[in-house]
C-alpha cells in the first residue's frame, strides 16, 4: 500500500469488529459498476483486514449485500446503508448507487465510524459533478502542477493502469463525468473526435463506465473548417450542421457512455460563433441538436471577456463580461445546454465576488466552476486548501428568489428545477506519483469530489475525512493537518493580493508576486493603485458592475460602507488612510496582513515539523520541502508587496518592521 | 540588384567620368585576398557602368593597380589609394589592405566622390574588429531580430551563398574576424572544436579567409567534461591542459587562417575556473597556452556578476562587479588573452556609464564590446542608430594616463601599445532578406564596422555614406533618413527609461515598458523608485561604484550637482522635486522628455512617409510597417511611465497632459 492511491490509502485494522461483515458479500445487480462495487469490497477486505472475502449468490447470506431496487428513494446515485442482524445492506436504484455506497461504506472503516447500527441514506446533490483536465496531446498540461498527462503522451492516448486508478479515485468521492482534454482545443486535439481516436477512447471510456464516469471530450468550433473540410464554422450553415450530426452520431454511438462536449468559444482567441454575427445560443444549440437524439450534454463556458483591453480605458471592465455577454441570451438555449460558470467574474483569484450570472440566468442550466488546479493559489508548491472558499460560494445568497437562492441551491436544481446543472473542477492531477504534485493538494481533489456530492459537508468535516483516509487515524495527525489545511487559504490569501484585487502575479505563469505585472496588460486586470489609494471602483459611478447584483446585494457593494472588506478593493478605490472595521487604515491592515501570512507559513511549517514520527518519512519530506519553499516564498510575496505600497504611500508601518 | 545586399547596392552610374579607371585592372600580388579584391571590381564594374572590366597583367597599363608593396607605410590592413595619370593605384603591404582599398574606391563611387585626384590613406584602428554572433546550432539567434541564423541549422553548420554574402558584406566594412556561435555553448555547440563539424567550419573559413576574415568560435569551459570525458575542468589540471593542447591543435592547424577563441565563463550560471577556485586568469592562461603555438587569441568576457541577488540587498551592486572580478588580474593574462569589456557596467542599457575597466585595465589587452543587436535599444522594430552612442564611449576620456587617455586610445592600442585589442559587436544580422530585419538597423552593422576602422569617423559622415550606398544619392534621401537616424537613439532614450537607469523592461525577452519588471527580481537591476524620489546612490556613500573610476571622474560622478544629468539616476538616489539645470524638476523632466520621445517618433515617421517616392515600394513600406509599430509602442512607453511616476508621486504634469 503506498500513497499512489492517495486517500484510497487503505491500513490494516487489528481485531476491528467490523470485520465480520467483510468475510462475504453479493449482489442482486448484472450492472458493471456493481460487479466493480463487489470487486472494491473485495479489495478492501483483503488490504483492510486480510480477508478474502466470499462473494455469495443468495442475498440473505451475506457480510454485504448491494440490493438494486429500482423504487428506492435514494435513487440511481445515492444509497442506503443500513446494518441489521449482522448484515450490512447497501441499496440503491442504480449501479453508481451501489459503487458510492461502497465505497461510503469502505470510508466508514478508513474514518473509523461504526458500522453495526448504520442507518444512512446519502443522495447526491449535484446531477453532474465533473473534472475538466487541461491536458494536452504532447502530455503537458496547461496549469499542471503534478507532472504530465495520463491521458495523453505524444500525441497519443494513453489507456494503462493510471487510467482505471483514476476513475477509482474520481468514483470513490462520487465524481460522474470527467472532460479529458484542454478547453482550448489544438492541433490533434481537434481530431479527438475522429476516428483517428476513436480505439483507444472507447477502451477508456469503458473503464470509466466500469466506475459509472462519462467521459467528455473538449471540442473545437472550428473543427467543421480545421478538419472537415468546409469553409465555415457558421452554427446556422446547413452544412456545418449536418458536419455536426454526422460527427456527433460517430462519436456517441461509437464510444460508450459518452457524456458530451465542453466547449470554449469566443474566448481568449479560441474560435466561436461570434466570426459569424451569430450568438452563444446559435452556437451551443446548434451543437446541442446534434447531441440531442443521444441524450448528449454540451457544457458552453461562460469565461468570455476582451482580452485586448487598452490598460488606459477605465471603462471596460472584465468582470461585467459574463454577464453581459451571456444574461441577453437567458431562455434561449436548448434543454441539453448548460452554461458552465466560474465561481467568479475574473479568472479563479484567491478571493473574488460570487459571479452575478450566477442568480442572473433563470431558464438557463447552469455548472458552477471551480479551479481545484492552484493557478493563482500557490501551484501545489504552497498548500491551500480551497473547500473553504468553495463553501463560501456555496452559501452566497444571489437573492434571485425568496427562498432556496444560494448558489448551492441553483446549481444542485433546487431553484429553478433544472436537472442539467451541477458543479465542475479544473482538475489537479498529474502523473505525479502522488497524483496532485504537493500530497496536501489531494485534499481538494477529494474535497471537490465530496462536495460536490454533498454540499452541506462542512470544510472541517471534508479535511477530516481526507486526513484519516490518507495519513491514518492518529489524533496527532488529524489535529494538525486539519488545522494547516484550515489555516492555509486565509494565510495565503494574507500575504498575497490585499481584500479582493487579485492580479499581482507573474503574467504568463501566474507564479509569485508581480504587483504591477497585470497593470499595465491587455487582460482587463488592474489594481488602478496610486500614491493616494488602491482599488477599481465598481460602483454606479465606476463601471457599475456592483448593478448586476440583485437586491441587497447591488446595494451592499454599492456603498464603501457596507461591503464586505474582504471585497473592497474589488468594487471600490480606497484611500491608504481608509479606516476598516479594525480601526486599522487600508495601508497599515495590508502591512500587518502580510506579516500575519508570512507568520502563518510558519505556524504551519512547525505544525507539519511537529509530524514526523507519525508519517511516512518519504512524505513527511516531500511535503516539507514544498513547505520550506513556501516559507520562503511567503516571505518574498510579503516582502514585495509590503515594499510596492510603502514605496507608493510613504505611510510608515505603525510597528517599525522591515519593509524594503 | 536588390536590398539583399544592403549597403553593397550598387546602383548604375550614367555617364560618369570615373568609369574610365574600371575598364581594366591589374594586380601584382598572388594571394587570396587580392583575388578577391580584383573579383570585386569586376563586380562593381559590371553593375556599375556595365561594364566587363579586363584583366591585365601588367601594372603600367590598368585603369586601376592592386599594388602589394611590403614596404607600405599604411601596412597590412591600410591603404593608399591614389590616381595619376588616369590610373588608380591600391597600394598595400597586405591582401587585406589591397581587399579593403577595394572596396573603398567602389564607395567612393557609391557616394559621389571623384576618383580623378585622388590620394587618401587610411590605416585601420582598431587591430582586431570582430563580430559576436550569438547563433544557436537549433538555427535560433539569442537576441536575434532578423530571422534564424545563416551558419547553423538543426544541428548543422551552413556553408552556401549565403557564407559568402555575409563575409563580403563585413569585408566590405573592414570586419577582419567573426565568432559565428553564441557565448552561451550548450548541446552540440561545444562539439565544434571536434572532429564532427571539422569539414563544413574548414570550408566556411576557406569563404572568410577569401575576405580576410578569421573564424573564431566560442568554447565551452566545461568542455573537457562534456564531450572530453574528464571529470575535471579544472584549469591547473594537467590533464585537462593537455586536453586543451589536442583540441587546440587540431582545430588550429584544421581550420585554415583560424583566430582563436571567445570565453564567456562563471556568468550567468557558465561554467568556470571558480568552481575549481581558481581565477579568470588561470582559466584564460591555461587555453592561451594551449593556443599560443599557432598565435591563436582567447577572448575572454568581462561580463561577470553575481545573478542570484536578493532585491532586498542594496550593498552588493552589479555596476561593481566587472571591476572588482577582473581589476585584481591586471598583469596576469598572458600576451594573446584579450578582455572584452561591455561598453557599460550593465548591459547595454540605452544610457550606461563607461565601464571603469575600460581606463582600469593598464597591463591587459582589452576589446571594448558593444551591442549592434537592439536587444534594449527596440530590437530592430524601432530605429535606433547606435553610431553616437559608440562615439561617446570611444571619446569618453579615462584619465588613466594624461593623454591618450580615451577609450579610444586604449581600444586601439594607443595607451599602452597593445597589438591584440580592438572592438567587438554583439551581431544584428539573420537570414532575413534585409539582413537585419528593420532595413535602417544595416546602418548599425554598417557603421560598427567603419567606426572600428576608424574611429574618428563622425556619426553623421557614417550616416551618410551608408544611406548613400544603401539607398543612393539623392538629396532628399540622404537628408532625411539622415535625420531619422540621428534623431533615433536620443528619441528612445527619451521615450524608454530616464536619465541613466536603464531597466525597466519586461523581464526576460527585454522589450517594451515594465516599470518595476526588474525591481524585485535577482539580477541586479534595480531602480529603487519610491514616492519621494529614483535612483540609486553609486556614491561613497551608496555602492561606492563612482570610486571605481580615476579622478576626476570619480569626483565628477560622485556628486549630484556634478553628475552629468543623463546618469543622474544611475549614480544617484534623487528626489523628483530636484532641478536640473534646464530648471524642470526630476518629475516634470520625466514627463516631458517622454512626451517629447512619442513626439519625435511621429516626426521620424513624417520624415519617412515624405520619401515615399524616392523610394522602393517594398522598403518603402516595409519600414513604414515597423515604424507604425514603434509609433504606438513610444506611446505605449510614454504612457506606462509617466501613468508609473505619477500615481507614485502625485505631481501633477505642468503642462496638463493625459497622464492615465
Amino acid at each position: 500500500m503506498g500513497y499512489e492511491n492517495a486517500w484510497l490509502n487503505y491500513r490494516r485494522l487489528q481485531g476491528s469488529a467490523e470485520s465480520t461483515y467483510f468475510s462475504s458479500d453479493c449482489t442482486d445487480s448484472q450492472g458493471r459498476t456493481a460487479r466493480t462495487a463487489i470487486e472494491e469490497l473485495k479489495r478492501a477486505a483483503r488490504e483492510i483486514f486480510g480477508l478474502d472475502m466470499q462473494e455469495k449468490s443468495g442475498t440473505q447470506d451475506a457480510g454485504i449485500c448491494l440490493k438494486l431496487n429500482r423504487e428506492a428513494a435514494a435513487g440511481e446515485e445515492g444509497y442506503h446503508i443500513y446494518e441489521k442482524d449482522g448484515r450490512v445492506t447497501v441499496e440503491s436504484a442504480g449501479g453508481r448507487g451501489l459503487l458510492y455506497g461502497s465505497f461510503a461504506l469502505i470510508r466508514m472503516l478508513q474514518t473509523g465510524r461504526k458500522i453495526g447500527g448504520a442507518d444512512l441514506t446519502e443522495v447526491p446533490q449535484n446531477p453532474i459533478r465533473i473534472l475538466n483536465h487541461w491536458d494536452n496531446m504532447d502530455g503537458s498540461i496547461e496549469r499542471g502542477y503534478s507532472g504530465n498527462s495520463f491521458f495523453f503522451q505524444d500525441q497519443k492516448v494513453l489507456v494503462n493502469d493510471r487510467t482505471r486508478a483514476y476513475a477509482r479515485l474520481a468514483a470513490s468521492v462520487g465524481i460522474n463525468a470527467s472532460v479529458i482534454n484542454n478547453v482550448n482545443v489544438k492541433g490533434n486535439a481537434t481530431k479527438l473526435i475522429t476516428e483517428t481516436y476513436r480505439r483507444e477512447l472507447q477502451e477508456m471510456a469503458e473503464i470509466f463506465a466500469d466506475y459509472g464516469i462519462s467521459l467528455y471530450l473538449s471540442l473545437n468550433f472550428a473543427a467543421p473548417m480545421e478538419i472537415g473540410g468546409l469553409d465555415s464554422a457558421d452554427p446556422l450553415d446547413e452544412n456545418v450542421r449536418e458536419w455536426w450530426s454526422r460527427q456527433m452520431e460517430d462519436v456517441f454511438t461509437g464510444i460508450p457512455n459518452f457524456g458530451g462536449f465542453l466547449v470554449k468559444a469566443d474566448s481568449e482567441g479560441r474560435p466561436g460563433p461570434f466570426t459569424y454575427g451569430r450568438t452563444h445560443a446559435d452556437g451551443a444549440n446548434m451543437l446541442a441538436d446534434a447531441a440531442a437524439p443521444y441524450n448528449g450534454t454540451i457544457i458552453w463556458r461562460c469565461f468570455v471577456y476582451n482580452c485586448q483591453q487598452d490598460w488606459r480605458d477605465r471603462k471596460t471592465d472584465r468582470a461585467r463580461s459574463g454577464y453581459d455577454n451571456f444574461m441577453p441570451l437567458d431562455g434561449q438555449f436548448r434543454e441539453n445546454v448548460v452554461l458552465q460558470i466560474k465561481n467568479g467574474p475574473m479568472d479563479f483569484q484567491v478571493r473574488e465576488p460570487v459571479s452575478p450570472l450566477l442568480g442572473g440566468l433563470k431558464k438557463t442550466n447552469q455548472i458552477l466552476e471551480v479551479q481545484i488546479a492552484q493557478e493563482y493559489t500557490g501551484q501545489q508548491r504552497h498548500v491551500c486548501y480551497l473547500i473553504p472558499m468553495f463553501k463560501e460560494v456555496l452559501g452566497f445568497h444571489t437573492y434571485c428568489e425568496k427562498e432556496k437562492d444560494t448558489v448551492a441551491d441553483l446549481v444542485i436544481g433546487r431553484t429553478y428545477g433544472q436537472t442539467r446543472c451541477g458543479m465542475a473542477a479544473v482538475a489537479n492531477t498529474g502523473d505525479d506519483e502522488n497524483w496532485t504534485g504537493h500530497d496536501l493538494a489531494a485534499a481538494n481533489l477529494y474535497g471537490f469530489g465530496r462536495l460536490a456530492f454533498h454540499t452541506d459537508l462542512s470544510s472541517e468535516e471534508i479535511a477530516g475525512e481526507w486526513i484519516r483516509c490518507t495519513f491514518g487515524m492518529q489524533p496527532e495527525v488529524v489535529e494538525k493537518v486539519s488545522r494547516i489545511l484550515m489555516m492555509s487559504w486565509p494565510a495565503y490569501e494574507k500575504y498575497t493580493s490585499p481584500l479582493g484585487i487579485g492580479w499581482m502575479v507573474n503574467p504568463g505563469y501566474h507564479y509569485g508576486p508581480n504587483v504591477d505585472g497585470y497593470e499595465y496588460d491587455r487582460w482587463g486586470t488592474y489594481h488602478r493603485a496610486d500614491h493616494m489609494g488602491i482599488g477599481v471602483d465598481r460602483s454606479s459611478g465606476g463601471t457599475g458592475y456592483a448593478q448586476q447584483y440583485h437586491e441587497p446585494n447591488a446595494s451592499m457593494y454599492e456603498k464603501i460602507e457596507t461591503c464586505p472588506e474582504e471585497l473592497l478593493l474589488f468594487f471600490h478605490h480606497v484611500p491608504y488612510s481608509f479606516r476598516l472595521k479594525t480601526g486599522k487604515t487600508l495601508i497599515q491592515h495590508i502591512y500587518d496582513s502580510h506579516f500575519e501570512g508570512a507568520e502563518d507559513v510558519e505556524k504551519m511549517v512547525a505544525e507539519w515539523e511537529s509530524l514526523r514520527e507519525f508519517l511516512p518519512e518519504k512524505i513527511y519530506q516531500r511535503v516539507l520541502a514544498r513547505f520550506e519553499h513556501q516559507k520562503e516564498h511567503s516571505k518574498e510575496w510579503r516582502d514585495q508587496i509590503n515594499s510596492y505600497f510603502w514605496r507608493k504611500s510613504f505611510v510608515e508601518d505603525e510597528k517599525h518592521r522591515t519593509i524594503y
